[in-house]
C-alpha cells in the first residue's frame, strides 16, 4: 500500500521574536496533530523529567558517537552540556506519516536544511514589516535615528530569512498559528506531493 | 511607498468535479475576500443583466480585436458566441494588491498558465485519489472492472493535474474552501514575496 509521509515543520526566527510563545499556542489548540519532535540532553534529569517524553537523556560519549555518525539534526553546546535534534525520532514519524514540529533557533535551522532540505522551514518574523511601513510613512515627522535602526533591523532580518520557505509575521499570537496552520495545509495539498501518491498507486505501491 | 501585488488564484479541474459549486460556496463565505474575475461575452445581455457586473459584453469585432492584441487570458467559442477573461481588469486588480479569483474549464487554464505563469492554479480533484486507495486495498475482493475504471481515472487526472501547483480534493464543498483559503494564506507568506516587501522599503520605494 502507498506511503504518505508527514511533513517535518521547522519553525525558527530571530531571538525574543516568541518562538516559544507561539509553539506552545500551537499544541495547546486541540485540532493541531503535529508530533513534537523530543530534543536529547548530557544534562541529567530534572525531577520528573522523563527519558522519551521530556527529553532524551544521554551521556556525553553516547551523544558525542551521534555527532560523530551524523544522527543528529542539529545540535549545540549550552553551558557545558549539548542539546541537540536526534535524526531517528523524526525519521520514524515522518515515515509514519505524522508531521513533526521542531521550535529552534536560527543556528540549528541552519543544519536542519543541510540535514533535511525537503524540510518546511518558518522563519518567524517581528511585526516590523508593518511597523517600518508605518515609520517610513511617516519620513520626516520620524527622528532619523529610530528609521535608521528599524531600516538597520529589517537589513538584518532579510539576511536571516534567506534560507526559509516561508515568513510570518508574529503581529498577533493566534493570527501567527493560523497561517503556520494554513501553510502545513497547503504544503499537502501541493501536486507534486499529491501526484507522487497517485504514482504509487498506480504502480500498486 | 512600496506595492503589495494581489494574487491571481485559478481554480479548475475536470468538468463535472464541482468547481462551479465550490467558488459559489468559497463567495458566500463573509470572510471571503478575493475579486471575482467578470468573463466577456459576445452573447447578449440576458433581461436584468449588466454591462461590467455579469459580463464584460462585446461585440464580435471588438472580442476578437482583443484576441489578436493578446489582451484575453483566455477564451472559447460556444454555440457561435464568444466567452473569455479581459486581461486588463486581472491586471488592475492585482496592481491594487487585490487576489483575483477565477473559476474556469481546463483548456482554459492552460491558456492562462501561458500568459500568467506566475498565477495560483489549483486542481479540483474528484476524491478519487481516497477512493481509489479504498479500492486498492480491498483488491481481489473488487471486480477487475470497477478497479481499471478506476485506475484508468486516475492516469488521466494525474496528466491534466501536471500544469498545477495545488491539488485540492473535492471530498466535501467546505474542505475544499478552507484547503484554498489555506493556499492562499500560505502563498501570502511565501517568503520570495515577503523579501521582496522588504527589499522595496528598504530601497524606500
Amino acid at each position: 500500500m502507498y506511503k504518505k509521509k508527514g511533513l517535518l515543520i521547522v519553525l525558527s526566527g530571530p531571538s525574543g521574536v516568541g518562538k516559544g510563545t507561539v509553539r506552545k499556542a500551537l499544541f495547546e489548540e486541540p485540532n493541531t496533530n503535529y508530533e513534537y519532535s523530543i530534543s536529547m540532553t548530557t544534562r541529567s534529569p530534572r525531577e520528573g523529567e522523563q527519558d522519551g517524553i521530556d527529553y532524551f537523556f544521554k551521556s556525553k560519549e553516547e551523544f558525542e558517537s551521534l555527532i560523530d555518525a551524523g544522527r543528529l539534526l542539529e545540535h549545540a553546546e549550552y553551558v557545558g552540556n549539548y542539546y541537540g535534534t536526534p535524526m531517528q525520532y523524526v525519521e520514524e514519524m515522518i515515515e509514519a506519516g505524522r508531521d513533526v514540529f521542531l521550535e529552534i533557533e536560527v543556528e540549528g535551522a541552519k543544519q536542519v536544511r543541510e540535514k533535511m532540505p525537503e524540510g518546511l522551514f518558518i522563519f518567524l518574523a517581528p511585526p516590523s514589516l508593518s511597523e517600518l511601513e508605518n515609520r517610513l510613512i511617516g519620513r520626516g515627522t520620524e527622528d532619523a535615528d529610530v528609521i535608521a535602526t528599524r531600516v538597520a533591523r529589517a537589513r538584518e532580518e532579510l539576511e536571516m530569512m534567506h534560507l526559509y520557505d516561508y515568513v510570518v509575521e508574529n503581529d498577533d499570537v493566534q493570527n501567527a498559528c493560523d497561517r503556520i496552520h494554513a501553510i502545513v495545509t497547503a504544503e499537502h495539498c501541493k501536486r507534486e506531493r499529491v501526484e507522487e501518491l497517485y504514482k504509487q498507486m498506480l504502480r500498486g505501491e
